[in-house]
């Protein structure tokens, strides 16, 4: 049996008890987070989130890259989301290599470069301070009044703030 | 208060009680999810994950686009997840515009036109079987046996697998 069919079995169960049929479509919270893919990283239990309350963008690193102010801007001008949360956190697989290496590794095996950048990188305040800055300088996105970055700490549980 | 304000005091209450701090940076399930960042849509609740599981990546439509096969690669690469799971949804925002439509909106709006395709659709399930395409054409993610696309269905917390 495989991990996805176990999931699978998890989800026939969630549709058995199932009562939230009638959510509206916009995030009624009118917030929108952008977070990395870490397993360890769990929005809704951290936030207290639940279904219907908020758009969730996720990648590796949680960085802002082209499809994160295209995901942004839908959000906010299609179904009317106002803040935006930004959340890294310690510990970070993308702390862990350069582009460079990363790159070539891929071009020694495939005998092909990417041509995205991997987006690592060694500073992790400094990368959330990055991603806010891209989301400032991005003329896409509306609504900025409210646009604020964190740090996850894993070891602990804790949210810390980064100032930009 | 601002609805950030409010998701901070759930995290301080999550960090109040959090035993999850020695959990290894590789997905224990070996898995990674792509998915819509729709409101209704909750990876964690749905598929029954838990700190620790699996990468969750999501962005507008949880279409395969260059930023979702960075993620992938790195996932599979330096992470070691080894199966895929692709949902989109019912009643997706993605399925209410055009791109052409929205892109002449925001550049009657701001003057300049996104340089980013909106990746709308109007057929939900083929959009799936796109992404599935997208994945099996990438040179650069490596492991490519279990990789599956689903629809969620936000009137009955359904999840229906499409086929290629």
């Amino acid at each position: 049996m495989s991990v996805t069919d176990e999931l699978l079995a998890n989800a026939e169960q969630y549709a058995a008890t199932f009562d939230k049929g009638d959510l509206p479509l916009p995030p009624g919270k009118h917030v929108a987070i952008v977070a990395c893919m870490d397993a360890r990283l769990n929005p809704y239990g951290l936030l207290g989130l639940s279904e219907g309350d908020a758009h969730v963008i996720r990648n590796a690193g949680g960085v802002i890259t082209a499809d994160e102010r295209r995901s942004l801007a839908i959000s906010q001008r299609l179904l009317g989301t106002k803040e935006i949360i930004l959340i890294h956190h310690t510990d970070c697989g993308m702390l862990t290599f350069t582009d460079d290496s990363f790159k070539a590794s891929i071009q020694e095996e495939t005998g092909q470069k990417p041509d995205w950048s991997a987006e690592a990188f060694s500073d992790l305040d400094e990368d959330v301070r990055q991603s806010l800055q891209r989301i400032a300088a991005d003329p896409f996105i509306p609504v900025k009044d409210s646009v604020r970055g964190f740090v996850y700490e894993v070891e602990t549980g804790r949210l810390r703030e980064v100032k930009n």
